[in-house]
């Protein structure tokens, strides 16, 4: 299968520059802090590397994908960079536990560092990225992926972290208990790990992972690098790209972010500015911004994309980076039809994340 | 190596019974309930299963020795029954893992329901369990056995619990960081699972392990059930075969006990009666009892055996099962000199518990 070279198409340091706003974009807060990311494979690209993505249509039904990610909590990897090869030591102890060799290496999560890390690792390992992830934006947790939710099997696994410890899930009775073992032991690991779950084939892949992530998130990037460029409105190009819509504009005037059970939490309250005058936002947090209320109600939750950008310059903010004054946008944007099935919903729905009475209704219906 | 059997002996009941009261009073409190230990390797011999004991000369230098023992909070394993088979599903996913053949079981404590454990398991694997163990006692963590202590790397090792779950410690950088993987990741699993560690080689077992634990202990619970037998004094049989010293009769009359990080914590207070009144006796706990002090003056600390027994019956109580107004008698019993080397005492004298201005005074120097 190494003819997939062939196929591929290789990023560039503009490409990089585009994807760390689209990722922050699509990330909806979390997935880890773009920037650290965008360092991370820009120095992997003046090193030599190549940061290979091979279109999903090429992709073949027997190839073997490895889909991998960064785990932790996107405050962690703000601050503490990775030792680097954490997520090789991941792909070749994944190899050898199961002994195959993979093709090529799948995004987990599109959203956030997330969409960098599997790019470094497979550079690393002289392979492509699949362009397709399993969010299409980001979630706090391994199983709220369209793979897993499709029937995916992540386990045998392996987590490595900085220090050189290397922790293998080797059978999990369910996704969920994956997550459980694994975030457990990424606490434990001081909170920025990596993960590479079990190959899935080509086939697999093709039909159950968002596709397009990478060439969207970098044309999202693209877009609003251009209307920045332009002197016009980025959030206007970001909603009309996305089909999204802008929700309110306001400052931020309160604060609770706490680190509970590895995740970042909390509650972010927005006093409307503009045409949002008198109105007052709310946006709850859990590593992404997952629910949006103006004035006590409702506006979109997940799985949708809640996507908080600075009011002037229209880039994404981190739920990391969130603080006291300063002043936003709120966009919805749609997402992906694969996240707003029945079997989605059941495990990245509102219910899913401790909002059982709350009813997911999807932006394209409310619009 | 499968002539090894020819040099067993087999467990009886009685033995049993014996074992269960003998690695109590070794298990300082700890190792988990040795009540519910004896159940299951009672249930095991009844079932036809044979529980082997290789004397720990007989085993040749070159056999591959699987150290085992279950990992989580005594409360927990007293509270839920294990499913059975995770030490089995332990053992094979570990030799598959590594590519070898265990010709022999390890017991990692010899405290309480940790000496059942590895019989049981080594049982349905048609397999013997050395006599010697890798504490002579019990501790709460797992660098904390003489294996480790004497350089032993316990990585590979596999984790197993009633769920159905397996992790692989693939890799750890030191014994602590498997201890704190592990730790983490059983608190998720439940706070009781099973854990097998890399094998180690025959002649490494001779050299390291306290020898001759489990005819110790079943010596030990032997002359407890004897002397009750006879009217005599079980406390007196224990000091008299053990060093040991009693160092206080009274009643528990303060119990702060909780349950953090995995592990039972907590503090009793003991009134003097008898010989012993007007003085207040008090008993630091992490799962086993850790320091005795009279007066607030420290008579005993790790790794030294402190030990609490039933004031009537001589029979040990486990740190879960203590109560408010139970009478007690506190006894000292000495520790193997493997215990007592300055690198041994790095990792189990009173400093490693977070105690460092408490100085170990062995109770044979002060006797």
């Amino acid at each position: 299968m190494r003819d997939l070279a062939d196929k591929c198409w290789s990023l560039t340091e503009a490409d990089i520059e585009a994807l760390e706003i689209g990722s922050g974009i699509l990330g909806t807060g979390g997935g880890g802090n773009p920037y650290i990311g965008k360092l991370r494979a820009r120095e992997a690209l003046r090193s030599g590397l190549e940061l290979k993505i091979l279109p999903i249509e090429a992709l073949e039904d027997e190839a073997k994908v490895v889909p991998m990610g960064g785990i932790g909590a996107p405050l962690v990897s703000f601050e503490r960079i990775k030792e680097g090869r954490e997520g090789l030591r991941c792909l070749r102890a994944l190899e050898e536990r199961m002994g195959f060799t993979a093709d090529a290496v799948g995004c987990e999560e599109i959203g956030g560092q997330n969409s960098m890390e599997p790019l470094v690792t497979a550079a690393m390992a002289g392979l492509p990225v699949v362009d397709g992830d399993g969010m299409g934006r980001a979630f706090p947790e391994m199983q709220m992926t369209t793979y897993a939710i499709y029937g995916h099997r992540s386990t045998p696994s392996v987590m490595c972290d900085p220090h050189g410890n290397a922790v293998i899930f080797d059978h999990a009775i369910s996704e969920k208990w994956h997550e459980t073992m694994a975030r457990a032991c990424v606490i434990a690991q001081g909170g920025a790990s990596v993960l590479a779950s079990a190959p899935m084939s080509g086939a697999f892949f093709k039909r159950h992972a968002i596709p397009h992530s990478y060439t969207q998130a970098i044309g999202l990037g693209r877009a609003v690098i251009e209307a920045r460029r332009a002197h016009e409105d980025p959030i206007a190009a970001i909603c009309a790209r996305e089909k999204g819509r802008r929700m309110f504009s306001g400052k931020i005037t309160d604060l609770k972010r706490h680190f509970r059970g590895g995740f970042n939490v909390g509650v972010a309250a927005i006093e409307g500015l503009e045409d949002c005058r008198g109105s007052q936002g709310e946006i709850t947090i859990q590593n992404e911004f997952l629910i949006f209320r103006r004035d006590g109600e409702m506006q979109v939750c997940v799985p949708d994309l809640v996507v908080v950008l600075d009011l002037d310059s229209g880039l994404p903010i981190t739920t990391e980076v969130l603080r006291y004054g300063q002043r936003v946008a709120v966009l919805a944007l749609p997402c992906h039809e694969l996240l707003r099935t029945p079997q989605a919903l059941e495990v990245i729905g509102p219910g899913a994340f401790g909002f059982p009475d709350l009813v997911y209704r999807p932006m394209s219906e409310a619009a």
